[in-house]
């Protein structure tokens, strides 16, 4: 039989209330405690999706009734997190990307050796059922020897600048998820990378010194190659692709649209309706199979994944790239 | 603030395996008993499914727990369970068709009569999301005045000949789905029904004296046309299409799969997984969403719908195709 | 080596400037006479195509040069330019349909048992490659045994009605083409016909007791099904699709565009562009193909196809579905 | 009235016979001369397309039947070629690249220089139907500003290893193509290069140091970016799609197949035969219409395009892209 699992959420912003409904309509998680450094964001927090709002930290974590924590605070303090609730010995769910500088991501390495809790970084996107049958697939044999993969990742439109300033640039914050993507169907980490970047929908985000537009390449130890194509703006949804080549042959995976009619009027033929708007439509589903993923690994007593390892390895790829965008030099990156 | 709706599930046979899980699963539904003749039956569908068993269907409609009783008997059996829940003034939400002869349909219409509780007849497929959807861009004049209609529906093999006996026929038993969702899609009740029945797939079908293969014509007051193309076999799953002509233009829905990728292969370029395998899988969800409706219209104090005049027109159209697959004659469908 | 065929072009009319361009164009044909009885008319096509007008059957049937003739006159004008060119020993190559009447069908083929030239109707859609490929793959078992055949046919706008009124009524007119296809892919000629026929694009044809929306159901010998899908009006241009469904599986004809991209907008996604307009565009190289056809049977010595007896039995059934559609009742045809 | 350009075809080889049978076709092109520096090519080549052999190339340019000259010889030999023929005052079509290296594509654009006939570099994929509306819908604004450009070209299996040992290497024999049409679309040529590379598909062609599976990016000067996927080996045929994303939307082009049918079995659905196998059978049609966009421009008093500075821009960008698959260094290509 299931037990309940009692989670403590850790923020009260954007990620907490994609985190929150999921804890709450999950039929085994329930909502325990939410930490807040505002109280009013917590209380919030809590008049949607229940639980106990609470401003302090050591109280959220010694409340018995937490079983585990999700951590979905700014990313450039996830090492904090990380700390506090590795030293109270409490499983973490942790948001992506694990930190924002390599840095601060060992760090949060060093705390979870030290304090050897149940890590879970929130990748969704591999429980996205399209993405896992893609792997699936490749990694069956169904295309022989893997050749090329490609992911698109275009999103509906620009966000706000000030989340742009707070981000980490565009490579730390959006095509860290591809990348993650990439190397997880690979089932290997990238020898090199270059990237290039460009601003082509809003000015604002190249005055911040950012990049709304870039190409990706990386290239795997099995000599495969992997192109990821990301927009800050994209006409007709959210244009989430994936494409896997091999010796054998090809798979893809689709978009996905709301509204399932097929439509032929004078001007069009065989139309489809414009895409889900954006990640919380399109995977929706996703972070709820995420978060049953972590609450079945600690009833199975299995190591969750993906790791904090993972995390570490995507950042490093996503440096590179960074870096690649603005010297020109493909980089093997630093993953140590 | 939603209240849970008591249910007692007449009958333990096939459709009532589909409904027990449904109303387990609902968060606003609970099974409070289920009635079969045998104890047995009874017994093993609350095993799976909660309530309490029982062989008498007095004591089941006499428990002050339920608030409404949903009919999965044989189809031939319906009458009665509408008169006993009838008079004991429960609402009934009943699985299609609604009898198998128009004396019993129209006996059960008189029962209704004189005792109104709430009826929703299961005609599940109208609350498929496509099917509606193709009803509202239909409706909402997307087309421009509606021509044609089309139904596929091709079931992925034949049913058990014992299965196939006690039916009514095809035109009773199938192609009664098909016409109730193109009446409800066109808003209008044809005048004049044509049919063309062959057995090829099943000789034991055609020994019966029943077809396996149909195509059924409607024609509509307002002069549109409708096509019905039933097949008790598919090699390739449940297809199940629509199709919607009008001055403006067409609207289509198209097939349902598990597996969400496209291969390219040495064979083959752009295929897609074969089809869900038969109504369970394709029409999940619509199951579901015709007992909220149930549910949502005794809440709201409105009348369901598909009502017992919708179960009452269906028949008498798949009747008259059925006659006219016979003769050859197309036939106004004895609606009264 | 490939002989050069001369051509005698009967009509100066629509179909005849259908041809030709055709003939003109072919490397193995030359047109060597047009007759109209006009003479006019007769001059502007030799202008256009080559050849030397006559308003003299006669003398255009005896010229040495004219190796064979094509007829493209009116079609209640065939029997009276079948009948010249057979006593005048020239093979005859006639655009659909043979005649709008059985008897002037049957004194045509009498005509040509009399005169046994070699003959062939024009049932141009046959030589359609994707029509083609269709009746290959049935006919080569891929979907087992043949259960529905559907072709529709949904002409982009309604003809001027003086082209209604002298056409024969519109399952005589093109309803027609999809009966001989479907014989065609079929291998045989149905037992049954069924038809329903509306008026819902434009009520001049009405008024003249036309229909311009029809469904028309065929039952071949072997109990396989067909349908056929009509309209004289469709908002996204010329819709010509065919679907064969057997006991193995379905094959299926798509529609044909100019403009080969896909769009994504904001609007719309996965979106083609608009069909080929009519027949000239959607049929323009089966037109070529038939010609050809004809060419290499009278070069080879063979029989062409299709036949005149295709052209009577196409007729027959023709004629039975509009009589069904009247009186509701399936006919036999009568193919005397 | 158009006048027959009668052409001199130099060389005997592979693309001798792609050209030669395309002249032939030709209604306003005549096959006046083969030259081969062995005679038995030449005479094949006419036994097949028409025109008087030579091994004299002094003598072919001579002949006053030869409006202009048709260069299909190896790679590495057309400077001598052009230079001959533009000594001559002959217009000059070239397949293709134009030379295989920097010194001898500026020695070719010198003579020109000298000699400025008419010039005009085979790069045919200009001229397919399906790429050319795709540019024309970007230039026409449909997609608003561009953003990304991607091509793939994936022939269906390696060439034989003598043939990759004088093709100059992948990116020179094959992304050049890619390359050209690009910038063709984009109307503009990129400032940037930076490309990956592995063999992974012919062990043969890695040990002649050259790859088999690229992955290119291009920076363009309005800072769009691209991306070329090319592969030597494809399961399913000749896979070349297009894609144009921009600030409005996106357009596709898609792949062509011989086979038109859409088949649905037990094992897939919507599934469309194999592509069209390799260059020839997929841009039957593009050489045609190159060789008439030839024989237009000599006969309107146009310069001819592509030009063979498109043809010096394309082979400095493909070699920037080989340069940077071996240094990982992101490249500016050396136009000068």
């Amino acid at each position: 039989m299931t037990k309940t699992l009692g989670l403590a959420l850790l923020g009260a912003g954007r990620m907490a209330h994609v985190y929150g409904p999921k804890i709450a309509a999950h039929p085994d998680l329930r909502l325990v405690r939410v930490y807040n450094h505002r109280m009013a964001g917590a209380q919030a927090a809590c008049d949607a999706y229940g639980g106990s709002p609470s401003d302090d930290l050591a109280v959220t974590l010694a409340d018995p009734g937490v079983d585990a924590v999700v951590i979905a605070t700014p990313s450039n303090t996830h090492l904090e997190y990380i700390t506090a609730a590795a030293e109270a010995g409490k499983p973490i769910y942790c948001e992506k990307p694990l930190e924002l500088t390599m840095d601060r991501t060992r760090a949060s390495l060093d705390v979870l050796a030290r304090h050897p809790v149940p890590f879970m970084l929130g990748f969704n996107r591999r429980f996205d059922p399209d993405n896992a049958a893609l792997r699936a697939a490749v990694q069956a044999g169904e295309i022989g020897k893997l050749t090329f993969l490609m992911s698109w990742s275009r999103e509906p439109s620009p966000p706000p600048i000030d989340y742009v300033r707070g981000s980490g640039g565009y490579f730390i914050d959006a095509t860290i998820h591809d990348i993650d993507l990439l190397c997880w169907i690979a089932g290997e980490r990238p020898v090199e990378v270059q990237a290039a970047a460009s601003c082509l929908f809003d000015p604002q985000i190249g005055a911040e010194g950012d990049a709304d537009a870039t190409m990706t390449t990386l290239k795997f130890p099995s000599s495969a190659l992997a192109h990821v194509n990301n927009s800050r703006q994209c006409a007709y949804g959210f244009d989430q692709r994936l494409e896997a080549f091999g010796t054998r042959g090809m798979v893809q995976t689709g978009n996905h649209r709301d509204d399932p009619l097929v439509r032929w009027t004078g001007d069009v033929t065989e139309a489809r309706a414009p895409l889900k708007h954006f990640f919380l439509e399109r995977y929706d589903a996703s972070f709820h199979h995420a978060l049953d993923a972590f609450r079945a690994a600690l009833e199975g007593g299995t190591a969750p994944e993906p790791s904090a390892d993972d995390g570490r390895a995507a950042l490093a790829i996503a440096l590179a790239a960074a870096e690649s965008s603005r010297t020109g030099q493909a980089l093997r990156p630093d993953y140590g």
